[in-house]
């Protein structure tokens, strides 16, 4: 079998049976290296994106530093690694996610399909509405789509570190966490306060997955993620396979900002106070825990506590 | 002057100064009735509706079941009580609510233009896209157009009891509330947990302007109200002044559309499993409650400190 083959190749250990995974933002920073890793490990991955952060990065007059192929290229280049199919579409569509889910029949859907820049919702009130409907509605449309067509999808969204804000608490990997409140003990939503009607965003998210978890059942991973640096993974081996590298200071995260401001000479860009602390990972360990993270998904539980975070 | 005239007339005593009030929802079944009290206080108060209640109501075949004036009708009675017009326009819409706070210069809006119905809200996608988008971007365009035209202004919105859900902990009379994790101790916002998508749009509400207040110092009261019940106010004395009355199941506040099915000797029509409890409220004692919390501003803080919820 093909991923029999590719896992020798590469010297990788399969030890999951191949699954098919809709990725939503392959054309991504990271939605394109993890297809690649996940095609890799010999799943079929089906790609899916509206191009949107393209555009968004040519209307702030940026352009990514890598040279990053067409949607067509990456679809033949990603192709000599697995079964990959690329297919143009927005999620805030609901028809078209309805579709997606129901003739693809996915055991793993993976969400990046939203606006990702900070700085961009806070423009101006244009910005904060776009991103906030964008980001909610894409979420909302695949949480029913997955219930309509199939519930027993594990979806897997990335959230940010950023939803916490700087707690004086230690950050638990859960989606509840134990309190003491007036004397009284309960159960709560991990607390959250986030920096940007973005971050804001990813806030709500959160409760609307936890919330279809509790009604439906339904099944998430919600990744709360630091920011990701660099440019290459494992499968990044030639200018083909490149993914964008931006640098702006809207669209370029903080480090790989601050390389290309450090490499020109030119001040660094830190956005608000500057004065925030983040674990960093790099775009190599984020990939690999993405695909350890879906190789090993949660158990379907039509009961409801199958919610992580 | 004309609202000492009115005190006296109506055997009030006016302690605050006349205030220029505008009501968003105006044509609503809170937002008439406040209205009318205002205006009887001697402020003036210029009503703002889309009157979309009207029409969603009809989409699920139903009616007030008190009669209730056309939006003119109502203007040319609530002129009686005092300086009041009604402005036809969307909350959604940016620029009508930039250039209603820039051109009318309020001392306070109240904000209760939103889509109301848990059970519309849970419908299918379609609804819940539709509350959400509706509900958040009112609220943001109007943090925006008070920001950028009149940063003073002093903004009450209409929250509700379930975004609380039912926590095992005393819910404090506060945005924030201190806490014990793991051993620690930190401030976090109040804790939500909402049961309906309607419910979570105010949850993102009241999260949007605890935002908005830090940022830029806007002041907010938020107000966490039980259901309301109850057809009269002082002011609700002949028809031309009826508010409106539902009692379908997706509009009708719980006790209002238990009266009118207990009456007609129907089964109740609980929503969910009927096992919630709540606080409720008369609406002569909503009213009232709204009207001192208008007359009794937080004052202005851009150091950001003055929400209150």
């Amino acid at each position: 079998m093909n991923y029999l083959y590719i896992a020798e190749f590469y010297n990788l250990s399969i030890t999951t049976l191949p699954m098919k995974i809709v990725v939503l933002g392959a054309d991504g920073y990271l939605g394109w290296p993890l297809s690649l890793r996940l095609l890799r490990r010999g799943h079929r991955v089906v790609g899916v994106d509206n191009l949107a952060t393209r555009r968004a990065v040519e209307e702030v007059g940026s352009d990514s530093a890598l040279p990053i192929s067409s949607p067509q290229e990456r679809e033949r280049a990603a192709k000599e690694l697995g079964d990959f199919k690329f297919v143009f579409g927005d999620v805030t569509d609901y028809q078209f996610v309805k579709e997606l889910i129901s003739s693809e029949k996915p055991d793993a859907v993976v969400h990046f399909a939203e606006q990702r820049s900070a700085p961009y919702s806070m423009k101006d009130v244009e910005h904060a509405v776009y991103t906030m409907h964008n980001n909610l509605e894409g979420t909302l449309n695949l949480i029913y789509a997955v219930k309509e067509a199939k519930p027993d999808v594990h979806v897997v969204k990335m959230g940010t570190m950023g939803e916490y804000g700087t707690p004086n608490f230690d950050i638990p990997e859960s989606a509840f966490v134990e309190v003491e409140i007036k004397g009284r003990r309960d159960r709560i939503p991990t607390p959250k306060f986030a920096g940007s009607w973005y971050h804001w965003t990813k806030v709500y998210d959160t409760y609307n997955m936890l919330f279809a978890n509790k009604i439906w059942g339904l099944t998430f991973t919600d990744i709360m993620q630091g920011p990701v640096y660099g440019t290459r993974t494992e499968e990044i081996v030639s200018e083909r396979f490149f993914t964008r590298f931006d640098f702006d200071e809207v669209w370029g995260t903080v480090v790989n900002r601050y390389c290309v401001e450090a490499v020109l000479g030119l001040p660094l860009t830190p956005y608000g106070k500057g004065g925030q602390t983040r674990g960093f990972l790099s775009l190599e360990d984020s990939v690999e825990a993405l695909r350890i993270l879906i190789e090993n998904p949660l158990r379907w539980d039509p009961t409801g506590t199958s919610t992580s975070s």
